[in-house]
């Protein structure tokens, strides 16, 4: 059966070993893919109690059924490990150009193991894989080597994913690259570095096998004409991800000095969608493979110290990270700062969110310019901030706490610096605030991977634009700001989707545009297994159950689903003013929806409902 | 039966006489409401010769079958009358107050006749009217009008529409307003103050007849959730219509320095979205009467020369008009100019418009500071357009010839200043640009009132927000920019869909969740005719042809149907830099589509088949 297989190129960097591992149909069947699949792999083959960092972890690069296809949003890949961030299991994600090009050497995916002890990078060219030295690749930034090892193996065809500075020093929230695009989150890059992994490069001929290429090309071609018909993809292709920070702020949903502020309007306006995406800045936009919206900028910099730049350009969180949440309204820095973070490799979301806990930390006096080697951490100093990137990159000075994330930077800072680490079982919180919809808050306390915007909709189905009421997933907005009840099965039902949406693995940018036909027709033509929608909905929840079993097994209770204190308090200005979230209330009417026991493991009866009897007996 | 059932208010101001007429139920079913009754009533009561400003004209102030019913988006009504900037068939429509306590009164509209020798005003207490004495009135703005007519008639309950200065002095394109909105375009003020009649004031004690009111509120029900679901309402409801303005300036659409500069997303990052809904200039929103969107903007200004002022912020159109197509990008300005617009009841297009062509003109050298009194009116200053706003209201100085319209005005100025007067039928152009829509320039070359954005949705059903399938109106943003061919039948059946939208009186804004089936059904239940869609579509098409007809009589033809040299220009930069519209060959698929003749009038087959003959019998 040609389709989704589940062949793994195995790789140990440890003895040099390179393997080809197929995966059981049964398997694929139950967990799609990406990071579906990723977690049923860490469960399988990895020790919960392994140190993050050690050659014992693994890292799986994972595509799913729709992972490379010509599907608009269809470009993305997973990668998992246990996070040296949270030490729990972790995913992230990337679009770009990889997927397709590993699925055309015959490729689902990638686990490496072991770790080497110099730097290499992994050259696959279709069925052929070998492990080359990287020394000379070493030390540089993710553009620079992905220039050269594209120079070196043929040009454009050789698609690349790299590791910067960051994840070689082990920064805990390093990304993994693929050109512009990086799977950011929770330190997928310091588990490659971990290993001495520089890159990967890739290079097929074949095709990417999908069991029903007739259909699946008569379903993306209805999917790329709605794309092209539906506002919010227009305005995606208009704005960039950025069009948010027009709406997000004036719903209250923009965060603002290290999440202190309720209002940030006048920052948001003059770092907004029209600022980014106008003459002043924009050269052009950009998709990935396969896909049409254009979400991507091209920017350029004319005026001021960094005139002559010109790049990539930020999303919204790297807008809003870099921007308003260190009080920074200078949108060409923000292009500047948001470039410096790829090269090097750094999540934009963590590394802002350290930051802006340095900052807080210098005007409270819980940090001196004596700790900062001199450098004026105060609101809006951009000059700061340039050079604090860097620094957090090659752990330099304070950069080496703050390249910890903000919970063991805090907890390392002392003096109740605890209290500004705005994070959620260590991974700092992604840049649209919960006060503004609370079931985002019970969301980001409860997300598999820690506070998270990508592991359900529970963001965007609050803003009109997810539409599934096949999950009672319909636009919540009226209902978000005021009210924190009937959350708990709202959010049980959007992380099953949420966990459909990251095994197949797919775009939440072409959510606007996807039902439930949609999604069940594209896996099923592409997995070739015959999927219902309510099978897919049942993968959902099983993956969403074992991602919190390995996380339990890894440690995590009841006691780490929690939104920090900040966030559970009203803001006094903004649109969000003055509404406190019941975090309490809306746990209490989840628990039993999501199947968990009160201490924070899924119940006995669902994992056997669910076919995880094996992550049963392990947990109990 | 109750419903829609046309009892009309008859003023005659030249002899005082006030009586009630009830329109025949043929006549309401065929021609719904709004301005599709008023372009009826025009033909069978104004003699097509008279001058606009003279006492033998009519102004018909009129409501449809939903208007002032606790719909969303149903609080409008339609001012129709010959008007004195096109001399042909006008209508305009606003929302507001006005049209619930008009119909509360037990009227759907009013008729005002002839002209009185003194300023006066009509009040009307359900079956009571009375024409007063408006001396004390008499120059005095909108705002302060509105008022001193509720203070002296009970407070809030006493709804009032008005004109401004601008409409004693018959500014060709003074408005009327009701409170904050205006019914602004094609200078109804002006024939209003022809007639002295300063304002209108109603009071109303009963409820708004509906021929089915269960039915109907179980509809209203309906649309109220789409609307609080949809993303496009929410948006407006976060950013107003100033929203467009981002999106605008990045395909090309936002007009700028006089519709020659083709990028202006610069100045977009100035005054759009964010910017005005930020809270540096954000007080609150607002919504008509009835409607839940909030739509309108609550500003302040608290810094700078207009600092302290408070009040109504703009709508898309004047945020653009006195805008970037000023080329100032000074929010603060912006707000006070639009208000000072409103204030004097200019119509903000038209007077950005004609500020824009005396810009152009003095930069050519076709006006100097002598002609202007002194004013520097450069690109840009700000100081020079808040002098010539009042300067237009009160007809001095070069404001009397600017108040003319930008059509008459050229003429009057010469030197080729006609080039630069950005009109239709001499209607100014309104704030987006047909390089960016092509099909958006056949629409404003044919309009029934000249370039309109308000009496077809050719705009938006390019922005992929409506979506009409049973008239092939689905998004076409992608046959947009390239593509001049197709736009004939779009174009026609956008136009009768646009007929019946504003003879409902329905609002625009909520045509992003509206249907067919919604809108045959509103009408129905609230007329009390068993209407289908498909004979909506054939009133829509008949009213086209009444008004078209009507325009003819007056003197128009197919040479009017014409774009300026300006628009079927290329812009050089900007998104739409280099599409030329094909307006030619649009037109030879437009006439037989719609039933034209060559000459430019409806032909006797499609007139005959509408029920027109009493209209081809006067055209031919």
């Amino acid at each position: 059966m040609a389709g989704f297989e589940g062949k793994m190129l195995e790789v140990n960097l440890s003895n040099g070993n390179i393997n080809k591992t197929v995966i059981d149909k049964g398997v694929l069947r139950k967990f799609i893919g990406g990071s579906g699949l990723g977690a049923k792999l860490m469960f399988d083959r990895v020790d919960p109690k392994v140190d993050a960092l050690s050659p014992k972890n693994e890292l799986f690069i994972l595509c799913g059924p729709v992972s490379g296809t010509s599907l608009p949003g269809g470009a993305r890949f997973a990668v998992c490990a246990k996070s040296p961030l949270t030490n729990m299991f972790a995913e992230s994600s990337c679009g770009g150009d990889f997927a397709s090009e590993l699925r055309s050497a015959g490729w689902d995916g990638i686990i490496v193991q072991g770790a080497s002890n110099k730097p290499v990078y992994l050259y696959i060219e279709d069925e052929k894989a070998e492990v080359r030295d990287a020394s000379d690749l070493w030390g540089k930034g993710n553009l620079e080597v992905a220039d050269l090892l594209k120079a070196r193996h043929g040009g454009r065809e050789a698609r690349v994913v790299s590791i910067g500075q960051s994840g070689e020093n082990l920064v805990r929230y390093a990304g993994v690259a693929n050109g512009r695009s990086l799977a950011a989150r929770c330190g997928m890059g310091a588990v490659m570095g971990s290993k001495k992994l520089k890159a990967v490069v890739v290079k097929g001929s074949g095709k990417i096998p999908l069991a029903a290429p007739e259909k699946f090309s008569e379903k993306r071609k209805v999917l790329v004409q709605k794309a092209k018909d539906n506002i919010v993809t227009q305005v995606l292709g208009m704005l960039g991800t950025n069009a948010a920070v027009d709406v997000s702020a004036v719903t209250g949903d923009l965060p603002g000095k290290n999440w202190a502020s309720g209002d940030n309007t006048a920052i948001a306006a003059k770092t907004g969608g029209p600022v980014l995406s106008g003459q002043q800045f924009l050269t052009g936009t950009e998709s990935c493979f396969g896909c049409m919206v254009g979400c991507k900028r091209i920017n350029k910099i004319t005026e001021g110290p960094f005139a002559g730049w010109a790049g990539p350009g930020p999303e919204y969180e790297g807008v809003v990270s870099l921007g308003s949440n260190l009080m920074i309204d200078d949108m060409a820095a923000i292009i500047k700062m948001n470039d410096m973070c790829n090269d090097f490799g750094l999540d934009v979301i963590s590394a802002g969110s350290a930051i802006a806990m340095a900052m807080e930390c210098m005007e409270r006096g819980i940090l001196t310019t004596k700790d900062t080697g001199g450098i004026d951490l105060k609101w809006g100093n951009v000059d700061a901030v340039v050079k604090m990137i860097p620094m957090i990159a090659r752990r330099e000075g304070l950069g080496a706490t703050l390249a910890e994330g903000v919970k063991r930077a805090a907890q390392k800072i002392g003096k109740g610096a605890s209290e500004y680490a705005i994070e959620v079982k260590g991974l700092e919180v992604p840049m649209h605030d919960p006060r503004a919809h609370h079931g985002l808050g019970l969301s980001y306390a409860t997300g598999a991977r820690g506070a998270c915007h990508t592991n359900d909709p529970a963001y965007t189905i609050g803003s009109g634009i997810f539409d599934w009421p096949e999950l009672g997933l319909t636009p919540l907005l009226a209902a978000q700001v005021k009210e924190s009840k009937v959350w708990g099965t709202v959010i049980k039902n959007s992380q099953d989707l949420g966990q459909i949406i990251n095994a197949g693995v797919f775009c939440y940018m072409l959510g606007p545009v996807m039902n439930a036909g949609d999604v069940t027709e594209l896996l099923a033509y592409s997995s070739g297994f015959d999927y219902t929608f309510s099978e897919l909905v049942e993968c959902g929840e099983r993956i969403w159950h074992m991602k919190r079993g390995v996380s339990n097994l890894m440690g995590i209770t009841a006691a780490d689903d929690k939104l920090p204190k900040r966030i559970l308090t009203p803001t006094t200005e903004g649109a969000a003013a003055g509404f406190k979230i019941d975090l309490e209330l809306m746990l209490k009417e989840y628990y039993p929806a999501r199947g968990l026991n009160p201490d924070g493991r899924p119940s006995k009866e669902t994992l056997n409902r669910l076919g995880l009897s094996d992550l049963a007996a392990k947990l109990y």
